[in-house]
């Protein structure tokens, strides 16, 4: 046998993600390395303050505080960017790829802010950009969608793909506990950051969803032209009114495409799940998928989709994808380096022709004649009553309400909502939710 | 550009999924032309019998009834062997693979039964043997196990691998409808075979489950050297008392591996699981598998576990890396080549110490002093009781006593059954199930 390839490995960024794939790549090297047929040399790390002491340690030779070196670096073969953030994370990888070399990346809004450029990069310059652990962590998401599904159209991928927003909301429903106490619990055992609106207002969740549409469907929709919303508005009034009604309350990205029109949505937003749907039933920081072709049906996907150690393992995988390209010699072809079929004639739906059922939930004034006046407004728009829930309210002189609705669109409800909220029975700003009537 | 490479596919066995593949083939050619960066051209299949009338229609001329002269074709690059059995099948495959050619399957039998030979033959000659199909159907599974999970070592893996025992057994639970009836309307529905036994009584996952094993553990393990149950003797009341002891019931292999002591135990049961686990939500045709590796935890994957259109979307994406890996030259290495990193001193846990908790059915006179009579049985090979429910019996005289018991082994509680059966007040033979106390 001849002695096995060398592959050298950086690691940009030393936070938490950066740490656990050094820690489990050193605690496993033996096991890969035959598994990857290859011999694997962790060479440098870069991490901005260099004094900080960390749970993993690293030779202080192997650390600088310039991941810009270790991108530029000739021996080093496998870049894993790992910083985050969309500045100093686009230069490394830009950097690595003009080199022909391969970045290994966990960044989705990196990808979704500057996918076109960073992808048109590899290709140019040979290099590969491999990006298993942004979307649903440790799931092995990415590689299903485009090689292990590869026969099928997907007509529709929805999911949860924020952990920290499905911790919050599983607290909420079990605890019983409104949002900002559960806001505050989740930031103490830190499964929310302390800025948390890149999570809870549905930002990171968006990102994701823009990078699942360019797999599934070639075409980059930023977050901007999705409808985005987030979970901060939620009660745990909110669960139980959902509940009696038979369903449960997920943040939700939902991706669909119709192949006679070729038009795709996008969209970010608490949705009532039927409590049968398994993804209803997927509580605390976990991540769950449902994907559906054109051939192969709904196929389902749960695990942990954030964390040292998921995101660990997926950026690991793609290493070992990096590896096995690597064997072929760089200028070699990857599966994953297939830009997905470009969509000529596909274009995004306008956001206002999105139909769903609708959960409307009202604080009006408790006194005769409100639910009529409500009912007409909605009559006035076109939008069909399908149940009405009137509950007593924290407030003194108020009642809540909520009505769903039958199938309507986001131009006609959001017109009722408008009305609504100028009547002068109705005393706080509508709160609007989606009926994702998924069965599967 | 170059004009694209051309690749040449046979399929053998022209049945269910070979039509599926055939048509799938046919009408998404030009997406996956563009997904995979190379023609495809479906050159012949072979059938037994020539004049029978098919769902999806070939030309004659592309016909044959001889799958070796497919196998051996010169002009043919891949070779799907749809036909199932492990005679013929097996002749189909080494033949391809000696000449150097990429063998799709969907055959767990065969891969069983000379795994070893076939991946032996395809090392020796540059052959590739792909597999994606054989388990869990449209799921990808194995290229989850084998890439995706690349960082971990599987502690356990479990899961509902046959869709027509989870057909018979959702049907039993939701209609209350006894088991000959149900297997009398699946094989109406075509959910089942004229000869159910291979997958009523566990074999087709036990094939699965050694698959599975050897792509986790290196290791082959046959079902003979496995335990083995069915879900014949499974009736609607265990259902109920399942479900009162807040369990469902699914037929489950179970593969685990203790990685201190590198015991690895392989079993194919019917299985109690907390009816908060998802899988014991998971019913109809569908499979599930849980995944646990030493990193990623747990993860979870749902989907159809056969059919023509789920197993044609697995047996397409093997099609799919087989052309990625082509556009390299046949001499080319794909990670789907790595034989499972063999472990030296793994062992099969011996089938009598498993352990488990379990639940005992029992048929019994109804008369006084017999659950003293059970209860001493029970303590007198140290199996310890957790509850007990009794039941009124169709039987006359009789009743129904359900046992569940703390932790024991296999040799314990075989040994309590065997003396209980002799006992005089019981009627019939003991029904053992397990119980899988797994949280995810």
């Amino acid at each position: 046998m001849s002695s096995p390839l060398t592959i050298t490995i950086g690691i940009c960024g030393f936070g938490t993600v950066g740490q656990g794939v050094w820690k489990h790549l050193e605690r496993s090297r033996a096991l890969l390395e035959t598994r990857l047929g290859a011999k694997l040399v962790l060479a440098r790390a870069s991490a901005r303050d260099l004094k900080k002491k960390r749970p993993v340690k690293i030779a202080a030779a192997k650390l600088t505080d310039d991941p810009l070196a270790i991108a530029t670096d000739p021996k080093i073969d496998i870049v894993c960017e790992l910083m985050g953030g969309t500045g100093l994370a686009r230069q490394v990888t830009l950097a690595a790829l003009t080199r022909g070399k391969i970045v290994v990346s966990a960044n989705k809004a990196l990808i979704c802010a500057h996918g076109a450029e960073i992808f048109a990069t590899a290709r140019k310059h040979g290099g590969h950009f491999f990006f298993e652990a942004s979307v649903a962590g440790g799931i092995p998401l990415i590689k299903a969608l485009r090689e292990g599904l590869v026969a099928n159209r997907f007509t529709r991928i929805y999911g949860i793909l924020n952990g920290t927003c499905n911790y919050i909301l599983t607290q909420m429903e079990e605890r019983d506990a409104p949002y900002a106490d559960v806001l505050a619990d989740a930031k103490r055992l830190g499964y929310a950051e302390a800025d948390e609106s890149l999570d809870v207002d549905g930002w990171d969740t968006a990102h994701k969803a823009s990078v699942l549409a360019w797999l599934a469907h070639g075409m980059w929709i930023k977050p901007d032209r999705m409808l985005v919303e987030g979970i901060s508005r939620i009660t745990p009034a909110d669960f139980k009114t959902a509940a009696t009604l038979g369903y449960g309350i997920k943040l939700l990205a939902v991706i669909t495409r119709d192949f006679t029109t070729n038009e795709i949505s996008v969209r970010v937003q608490p949705t009532l799940l039927p409590e049968g749907n398994v993804l209803a039933n997927v509580s605390g920081v976990f991540n769950a998928i449902s994907v559906t072709g054109d051939i192969v049906g709904t196929t389902l996907y749960i695990g942990r989709g954030a964390g040292q150690d998921a995101t660990a393992s997926a950026v690991i995988s793609d290493i070992a994808d990096a590896v096995a390209l690597l064997r072929h010699g760089k200028g070699a072809h990857h599966m994953g380096d297939d830009a997905p079929a470009p969509c000529a004639d596909c274009r995004l739906a306008p956001p206002e022709r999105i139909r769903s059922r609708y959960y409307v939930r009202l604080s009006v004034k408790d006194q005769p004649g409100v639910l009529a006046r409500v009912a007409s407004v909605m009559a006035k728009h076109h939008v069909s009553i399908a149940s009405v829930i009137q509950n007593p309210s924290d407030r003194i002189g108020a009642a809540s309400l909520v009505l769903t609705t039958h199938e309507s669109d986001e131009r006609a409800i959001g017109a009722t909502l408008k009305h609504l909220a100028g009547l002068s029975s109705v005393l706080e700003p509508p709160v609007l939710l989606r009926i994702g009537d998924f069965n599967d």
